[in-house]
């Protein structure tokens, strides 16, 4: 007989859904379709000679090294790297202190594997990154939710809901996915102060730091609860659990991202990394270490960063013009997203289909919130479009949600 | 307070362990130790030249492609070349029967996530492939053994072993890790026409097919079955998935492997593999599809398994000069691993430390069996090692087995 692949699928793949962006992303491929859908950094920026530079270099230099296996904690210069930059920053890091991952996604579903029991709860922002809800999700997670406002998570709930004991508190604090929001530096004190109170371990998810525009930075959650730590030196053995990545300030194609974290917690997620893909890709690490060491990334971030400002400041212009009354959004100061607030009522799944015909896409908010709600909520990414096209997209947004508007207010007016 | 790590990890957590092998490797890396413990390809063989060709011409022409985050599935290019592959191989395979995975042990992790459920069984030939173990326990696997001979998996228990109704059976068929044996075409025969009658999909992990050293290769699993089917077009619809990797025939360091499975399987992996590290670093799989394209890989492969038969041919032929009676060993006909037996009661962790004293280390195999057993074999790898370090290593090897012995012999006389 055939193998009845429907009913042989193991419980936890019931919970395993494809994410709205993704197949999005498909819809978006045609000529002369403008996507604020995806979360694609520009390509434009990507450093190609750089990267095609480094890797001659280490293929000349250490080319067996880079083409062999490596050890599942990743490749120590990097790791040393990223200690000392941590440290640097005021967190005593050590080299057992860092993991690096297949990218900052690989961190999420190795700390939901190693931590997350069946019917665990997560504390999260909300809305929040949908893939760290779908990786969690997948090993049975419950979701409790913080909402979020332009300053970040409401730590004013904390309380309430830290007593329901949850494994883990999952924050973005800068520049959020997908609202585009950062957390300030008054609700950081809060969020460590009262996971410390419960010694519930928080992930401080952080690919955006980076890309800041404008302001100065705040410290890193991870930064003020060492603090706040007894201990001042190495090896770090405080709750945050600090996910980063090279992927924005980089490229994602090349897939590496890094854990700082407790040792206790460190070895266990390099078991579970050992018998997941061995390693991350050794070249890859090297590559990375390459274009770290000298300084170069640093550097480059900047780049980045002025290239989103400006098309930052257009979108938000373009919104001024083309958006009807009643619709709302955040001003992201960096990153990638920024989030669309529709009359209430409105429909952004339904608002989709019309901007689809009219050649412009973005991802419906709801899927970001884990229990339900934000159906007239958008998320708009402004990093992966040229200025042209941020204005002709945002212009025909702009018309779609006119339209929906009109319907949307006859509708009302026969109900 | 503290995070109390060592409470707070999930049920599954408690079952990761880390691997013998990998603490192994960490004791050899002093000068002038000789280890044939590890799993690594000969360094000597990375085409290093052919990949910095390679990797510059693809970051020239499709530099932002290579950097940018692509599809869960993998570059298409590369799907369509093993869909090729594998269709001039008598199986009729379509792009959507194939997934790019981040080397073999994604493959293996991803199955176990998505058919997995707490307490089922896998079907295993004893001894297997540690890791593969080691990922699906984490899962809550159980295991059902089939013991393997010179010419593999022991049919003739299948039967009573699928009446248990295992998920899956998994199956090294070429030049098994850790035995070296290959598993018989009457064998094979049998194995398809068993797990047909039940339905039990076959994990057929393959990934030292081309280093055949000798005699002809034995046609897939994949393909006994697919000829089997009634349906002979694309795409492939079958019980056994086929899990290949580039690490063997190019380099273990880009990570890179690929499934052949039928699409209703593909299409969970994929929605699995999405949340585990969204994709397939982009370069990596361009670096292998360039150098796959034009037949370099298949060439280059022949270069590999001649340099590897003469290591096996060395350490063969040294085992024969330096080991005592009684100890017997697998002929492997490819691949990088041979399988010694010592006489019955004589365990292969004490002769480690032995060993070790001497400079000189291997696995024991009592791990590569799910179920206990196995304390008096070993596996010994011949690829990694010079022709001039398998002398002397098997020669330190035999004067360990030799005086572990003495000391065996003695205590048997004592008891």
């Amino acid at each position: 007989m055939q193998t009845p692949w429907d009913t042989i699928f193991a419980a936890r793949t019931q919970r395993i859904t494809s994410s709205a962006i993704r197949e999005l992303l498909k819809v978006t491929e045609q000529p002369d379709f403008i996507s604020f859908g995806g979360g694609l950094p520009a390509p434009e920026a990507f450093p190609i000679a750089e990267v095609a530079e480094a890797a001659q270099r280490i293929l000349r230099e250490q080319g067996t090294q880079a083409l062999q296996y490596g050890a599942t904690e990743g490749y120590r210069p990097l790791r040393e790297w990223v200690a000392a930059q941590m440290t640097s920053e005021g967190v005593p890091t050590h080299i057992e202190n860092v993991l690096i991952t297949t990218g900052s996604q690989q961190a999420i579903d190795l700390i939901g594997k190693v931590l997350l029991d069946e019917d665990d709860s997560v504390l999260v922002e909300s809305p929040t990154y949908l893939a760290a809800l779908q990786a969690w999700s997948v090993y049975g997670a419950r979701y409790l939710e913080a909402p979020a406002d332009e300053r970040g998570m409401r730590t004013g709930a904390l309380k309430k809901l830290l007593a329901q004991r949850p494994k883990l508190i999952y924050c973005l604090p800068n520049f959020q996915n997908p609202g585009g929001v950062t957390l300030s530096l008054a609700r950081r004190r809060q969020l460590i102060e009262q996971a410390a109170r419960y010694g519930t371990p928080i992930l401080e998810d952080d690919p955006y730091r980076e890309l800041r525009f404008e302001g100065a930075a705040l410290p890193r959650l991870i930064t003020l609860e060492s603090a706040r730590q007894e201990q001042h030196t190495a090896p770090y053995n405080g709750n945050v659990i600090y996910a980063s990545t090279f992927s924005k300030v980089l490229a994602p194609g090349l897939r590496v991202g890094s854990i700082v974290a407790a040792p206790a917690l460190i070895h266990k997620l390099v078991q579970a990394k050992q018998s997941t893909d061995l390693h991350t890709p050794t070249f890859n690490q090297m590559l990375v270490y390459e274009l770290a060491k000298t300084g170069f990334l640093k550097r480059h971030a900047k780049v980045i960063a002025k290239m989103y400002r400006e098309r930052r400041d257009i979108m938000l212009a373009a919104m001024q013009e083309h958006f009807p009354e009643g619709v709302r959004w955040t001003h992201p100061q960096g990153g990638m997203f920024l989030w669309v607030t529709l009359p209430e009522g409105m429909d952004a799944g339904e608002l989709l289909k019309t901007a689809i015909a009219q050649k412009v896409a973005f991802v419906p908010g709801a899927p970001f919130h884990p229990n339900g709600g934000g159906a007239n909520t958008l998320r708009l990414n402004f990093s992966n479009a040229t200025p042209e096209q941020i204005h002709t997209g945002i212009a025909r947004l702009g018309l779609a949600i006119s339209e929906q508007l009109g319907t949307h207010s006859k509708a009302l007016a026969f109900a």
